[in-house]
């Protein structure tokens, strides 16, 4: 069970989650949970850094940012054996989450579970910190974006747990946010497959990290809310393809977290393309969408999307890069939006891009950037126009809930 | 290098700190820091704990006041870092400060500093979170009242260091609390033995406990202002007698954070009092001075002190014994201070301890409760009479500095 920082944000709230593991509990089942830094602790965190550096060490801001989530482990301890029941708390460092030494998006290679499994067996419910871990050599790292629910489904794989269920301020998954969309549905099941292409192209609920996993390790996800009733239903992810109401497109996402890049006066020869992904690879920079203009006397220009918070590090990748293939300028576009539709039906229904085309065309909407996949199409848009292209897609492929 | 948390309370102080380091090490030195919680930071997470719950786990404390160091090592490293030179920080846990299981005052039983070798031979300045440890399996413990101090010392007999440096407030070890005496004098050079029982009578600036590690060790110790030029001499404590001013009476000390804790109608038969404080030792808690009262009628009184920090674990202890040994009642008065005077030169000279009676006598001040060392008498007076007692006695042994 893994509560993100908005539902351990106070000491109410804290209290009230321990009351759900306890009645988890006894009801006989194992119980783990998985927590965040409560409320905004991690940023108030980053802000006491910003003041004394404009660009600190990740080594060290991991050092500082896992004292978040240790501090919800230890008062959530304490607030369950308040209530009565007996708990223990587990650092990342102290449970076996083993990664990688890339501070500030560790990646998790190993989990060595076994203090979990004889907590459990002492019937403690077990509360381990989020988002972090450490290397081999005891280095404390963080995992990033979504990293706590990363921890929560590693951990899940790691003790061969039933179910890994993620809770939040949102009872599931939805065929579109809806704060934009008033007829947007929740949707009860959804694969693996479609849940990644949903989280990468913007739907906020559960990291994509984390959704990769399940799928390697075959963890069952279960979206829910931590103030609905506990007998309440969210949104199940698993491997299997549930698309039990035959939609074509199960939901329209999108995204305006990310940036496009274009590189002007590029040499247009072979490996170019190649050296600067290669450059902003090695920043660990993902970048998302690429598309390469038609060459005009020699020079082509190159765009892609990174997302925002890469920003600084794609800088000095850039620096690096444009000596080393002799671009002209580059320059940043922040007003831009992905929208996205995600379905499983896609792969057996032709046509469904050609009407995603024609939607956003109706309503005066430009496409920059086009990407796809089996089961989605991306396209990059104007930001001012996200919300009316997302409903238009919402009507279009006929998600609107009924009346 | 130790540095408190008033020392490292906010950003500014930080970067001050952070330079000071910085000087130290360009002039050839190799610098290790020890650092306390910024400011308030662990009274706030206490307070947090509360709200909680009034009697949190001391597992789960450990768990959460830990947290209050790492926060600042992690910014010490980032402000040494922004001002150019290189620095690595380190948990407790991570340094290899191992220590028993006894949440909240642990004692330390090992020293594994190989990383803070290895940070050293790259010129990096080691910043280490004072207070806190692991258990031989990797459970997080703190040190208790002082934890820091000791950290420092620890780490100094480990890496064999030339001297630790404890940086506060004041600029050294004074032969009474200025603030109560304003003729005081700063000590240039104190034994470990006077140091410890200046540290164990009230004398604040070193833990007892860091001074008997630096005197097992070897450790010179070196108290400074953390304000001051680094020039400025503060106090050495060494093993040598280096009472070159040849005072009788070095310090008068006093302590008004002690409880006097009465058992009343204690069956006057062998092996009671030994149950009482066997059983106070097994809950952890430090008795200092004990009295037993002449027996009447088969009935005796027992009075000790304990530190008021310790007064939950007392009730529940005594509870245990007072039906263990059959006694009447008990009760707590914490009404009362212990002032004592020490000096090395009390061995060889005869008649020290009267003069100390006579002088209170004179102020019409009661003696309660009188314990000795051979460099040592303190007494046991009314805590309103603590101030006149210090200043009768400043005076009386000619401690006073002259105009």
């Amino acid at each position: 069970m893994k509560f993100g920082g908005t539902s351990v944000a106070d000491t109410e709230r804290l209290n009230r989650v321990a009351a759900r593991l306890i009645e988890r509990a006894k009801s006989g089942d194992d119980v783990v949970a998985v927590v965040s830094a409560m409320g905004k602790v991690t940023d108030d965190l980053i802000t006491q850094a910003e003041q004394i550096t404009p660009s600190p060490s990740k080594r060290e801001l991991d050092m500082l940012l896992s004292t978040g989530e240790q501090v919800t482990i230890a008062l959530l301890a304490m607030a369950i054996q308040q209530q009565g029941y007996e708990a223990i708390s587990f650092t990342g460092s102290q449970v076996g989450i083993v990664t990688d030494a890339v501070y500030s998006k560790a990646r998790i290679v190993r989990i060595d579970a076994a203090c979990v499994l004889t907590a459990l067996a002492q019937k403690k419910i077990v509360i381990v910190a989020g988002f972090q871990g450490r290397t081999l050599d005891g280095q404390i790292t963080t995992l990033g974006r979504g990293g706590s629910d990363t921890t929560a489904v590693a951990l899940a794989a790691g003790i061969k747990a039933d179910a890994c269920e993620i809770y939040s301020d949102v009872d599931g998954i939805y065929s579109a946010d809806p704060r934009i969309v008033s007829k947007a549905r929740k949707i009860d099941y959804v694969s693996y497959e479609e849940m990644l292409e949903m989280a990468s192209s913007g739907a906020g609920v559960l990291a994509m990290r984390s959704v990769e996993f399940a799928r390697n390790f075959d963890v069952v996800m279960h979206c829910r809310s931590s103030f609905a009733p506990s007998d309440q239903m969210g949104t199940i992810v698993t491997g299997e393809d549930s698309n039990m109401e035959d939609a074509v497109v199960s939901a329209v996402t999108h995204d305006t977290g990310e940036a496009k890049i274009t590189i002007r006066g590029v040499p247009d020869r072979p490996g170019v393309a190649a050296t600067v992904f290669d450059i902003l690879g090695q920043n660990n920079v993902n970048v998302d969408m690429i598309i390469q203009n038609v060459s005009d006397a020699g020079l082509t220009d190159i765009s892609f999307t990174v997302p925002e918070a890469d920003i600084n590090s794609v800088s000095s990748a850039l620096e690096i890069a444009m000596k080393e293939i002799g671009a002209r300028t580059w320059n940043i576009d922040k007003d831009i939006a992905k929208v996205s539709i995600v379905g499983a039906g896609m792969k057996t229904h032709p046509g469904i891009t050609a009407r995603m085309f024609k939607t956003l065309a109706d309503k005066g909407i430009n496409i920059d950037i086009i990407s796809t996949s089996p089961i989605r199409v991306s396209c990059i848009i104007a930001a001012d126009q996200t919300e009316e292209a997302v409903r238009a897609l919402h009507t279009a492929f006929e998600l609107d809930l009924d009346d």
